[in-house]
């Protein structure tokens, strides 16, 4: 892409009503269409300037906190190429080795590791009830450590994922179904399966699936959100996305078989997770570290799972979809039958066909995290993005 | 700030006496009145270039080795905020992932770690008569490799806080206290209550006591040292600050109640420690991983403890001090009654009400390390800023 | 070094024969002459630049993945200084925190840390027949996602020491030999006694000796392979050896004696390691976490190098080599007589004596590490570094 096209992309901001800055992305309903839009503008054009050998950096220091309090591999990895590429050094924030275990508290640590630092990067999915509530409070005390003048800026608090939603996933997801069907306004209409799929493994959390659900919603498209009795997101999300469903000019279905939810669908993203009420019931046991009757939870949930073995994404499935050939969508890793476990989500000839399709997907999500922070920090960022565009500087000397 | 008014700042720094460079900063007692002063107006001008929006990196790349022997959230943040506005990268020297817990001696690792440095932050608080030591053999290997042709420079010691001293806590410390009174000349006469607490904890470092004693008594206060019987610090530090109070026109009290520190004081700055007996004799037993030894020690000394838990900053205590208005000091994290213990170091009313205080006082730290590592790395810092000043570069595109 | 004469180092690569763009760095002997002679000159031309004050940096943003699956100090530096000393921001792929422990497949963990990489250095050298093959496996997912266009440029990997190589240590050891003999040229028909020696531990890998003599043979050096019997490395690596040592001109020794090894050596490299049948044995044993065959093959081992505590580099045997006066090398930390140990691979006179000549060798592994990442980068490695040269940035403003 040349720099004239580039250009043009980032003049598409300046229609947008933008009200990003100094606030945080932890939750996309939170955000306005224009908003999310913009999102994906400015993601595509740091992609598209990284591409042309243009440096998109930003910051000539600064330090971006990364704050996983689970495992991770692909989101470490997009979160510091993210600022990696902004110009920010990552800097953990490990509870296990820092004084957080000593007591410290949330609005303390938030102020103490602020003072030089643009973006927060909160990754804290495991307790039900507990992650999006954490990373309000970080903010709630950026706020104040702003307004009191101890902190000169406020950086910007991105959602890596939470209990309730993982923006910089769904986000990503959708900017892959843009690409794919050629715009944003192409997925009007576009049938979207979002079902369980069977797993040999527990616990795995409900972000993903309510992400999705969140964010495609806002877009008209058709949904169909698909899972065994029992394995309910939390009520509240699957709520308000029927509303936006309605209100975007799509449609929201909820149904029990992954055979209706495929039926037809251009998209599917068939992936497990744990009952909600299950995932209720860990809350307390974690917290009190109670093995015995968390291992006893594990062993009800994998049985009842094992009911369900029928439902993973085969070929004679996917002939159900639109010409048999629907977009096939997994947030990685996918439980890969014959592969990964002896019966997975998905099977092993199915997968093969749409690896490369997952890991374009997969691509997305630094450009995603960059955008999300560039959009907390600048105040006007189609300025800030014209004005590096024109400084020109190469991104390498090879 | 404008860039006239910083070079001002910098031209402050022409009539100083330094001897910094190559050299390390280890204890504040070991540097010149003029190589205190210069640390500060370095520190200052780094944070208001960065307040201007001006960029002060120095380097275009080089390594700031981190070495933390004990765990930290606030100290590691610092250091990290610090190298990262200069331009370093910060590569921990972790010795449970490497191999100098296979027997590698100090001066051979020294020297490994620094083919492309240019700093070494060291943490080590654990073992009295151990963590000023290490840093001086880190020290004097680095002397040698650069003497012998193996080193290209010398990196320059930071001392993050050892068993004597706490200098970039002290530094920052004195920094607050040098804005708030509105200049260091200002501290002279000023009294500071440097008092023991009450904490439910046990074995707390004395080398931010230390630090605040020795260089308080370097700008003429007036020093009140106050602990409970038993709860000496390191005697020689205790003789060396009386005398660097009379030297410095301020004066030195050593007494033994709270109330006696905190009359008619102008700061107060209550925070728990262990007896220096105590420290000595855990050193053996954390040797030899004696855990029955030291949970036996830890026992002794918190019943001990509990005979003075009425040493806590309360809204009494602080009615005795000058006008009822003393400036509240803490290091953090503070033990704070009905907050994070049942009985503490401070009560929750008094804490809060110095709260964006106690963090402003942290938020010098970075600026303090900052010019510390400038200081040891520039043979003309007031050149060096002065450039850094005129190429004038953004720190952000925003 | 003037930038004229660096330029004329850059002209130097002007005539070689280079096929490294898009390939990794992981046996030096499927590297040709040429190679091999670029990857030399790169690193003494990034080490010059660094020396005059020029900053050599590549990138301006970028990802270096440092994957270790096994303990260390001097390379983890080297790696993250190379990197660094490039413009590349290093991000650990930790398998400990990653969900690679979750069953991800190489091929996709390789693309995930991938897509705004530029290199990745791998340690794996625990397992016989497994490092050298992980790496492949690496490089071939990247090759794949590079095609598929899922990756925008494809990382480099280098081989940060492997069950069957270590090239970045045995290309730091002759980069420092050629500066310590004035030149490539003057190695020819230097003697170099690679030879086994005591150590009181246990499995040391078998990288290092294998690699030097992988790569001394190629610059027709006398080599002279000496351990007692049974402490064999892998037979295809000396058979290549061998035969590399006769077509460069050289010539290539197996024998079972140190002091046959030494006799008129130029050059000795003495260093313990793990009989190849032992280290095959652990294979399993490691795999499957079995703790008691592993301590009872520690203590047939031992038992059996107790039998040759005689293997020690002493004053007496120095006085073997030629003129009394061979060049000693070590990869360090070496055992140490009377120092790490009562009994180990060296006198403590002999390793005083060349104490800084090891740290020196040491010191070229950065710019050793640096070169293979450019040349896996750049299709045009002269002209990149023509190009950061003509540019002539400060790498820094002191």
């Amino acid at each position: 892409m040349t720099k004239t096209e580039i250009g043009k992309m980032i003049e598409g901001l300046r229609g947008k009503k933008l009200g990003m800055y100094h606030k945080d992305f932890l939750l996309t309903w939170e955000k306005s269409r224009d908003e999310l839009e913009a999102t994906f503008i400015v993601a595509d054009t740091l992609r598209a300037m990284r591409s042309a050998g243009l440096s998109p950096r930003i910051w000539d220091s600064g330090i971006a906190v990364s704050n996983f309090r689970d495992n991770s591999t692909r989101t470490r990895f997009s979160f510091a190429s993210a600022c990696d590429l902004l110009g920010l050094y990552i800097q953990d924030l490990d509870e296990g080795k820092s004084q957080i275990a000593h007591g410290e508290t949330v609005r303390e640590t938030a102020n103490m590791i602020s003072f030089l630092s643009e973006a927060i990067g909160i990754r804290d999915d495991m307790y039900l009830g507990e992650g999006d509530k954490y990373q309000r409070e970080v903010g709630k005390a950026l706020d104040e450590g702003l307004a009191a003048g101890v902190l000169p800026d406020r950086p910007t608090v991105v959602n890596l994922q939470s209990d309730i939603d993982h923006p910089t996933q769904s986000m990503a997801d959708l900017l892959h179904l843009s690409h794919h069907f050629g715009g944003l306004d192409k997925l009007k209409g576009k049938k979207i399966a979002m079902s369980w799929a069977y797993s040999p493994s527990y616990g795995k959390p409900l972000s993903v699936p309510q992400g999705i659900i969140g964010l495609a919603s806002r877009f008209g498209m058709e949904i169909s959100l698909a899972h065994p009795e029992g394995y309910d997101l939390i009520p509240e999300v699957v709520a308000l996305s029927a509303k936006q469903a309605k209100e975007s000019g799509g449609s929201f279905k909820h149904v029990n078989s992954m055979d209706e939810a495929f039926a037809d669908a251009d998209i599917v993203y068939p992936k497990s997770w744990a009952p909600f009420d299950v995932m209720q019931k860990r809350v307390p046991l974690l917290k009190n570290g109670d093995q015995a009757a968390l291992k006893d939870l594990e062993k009800q949930c994998l049985a009842n799972n094992a009911r369900f073995k029928d439902w993973e994404c085969t070929e004679a499935k996917m002939k159900l979809t639109k010409g048999g050939k629907a977009l096939y969508m997994h947030c990685l890793p996918a439980d890969i039958t014959d592969v990964s476990c002896t019966a997975g989500e998905v099977a092993a000839s199915v997968f093969e066909r749409y690896r490369d399709d997952t890991y374009r997907e997969a691509s997305y999500k630094p450009y995603i995290i960059a955008a999300m922070i560039l959009l907390g920090k600048s105040k006007d960022p189609a300025a800030t993005l014209a004005r590096v565009l024109e400084r020109g500087s190469a991104r390498s000397q090879l």
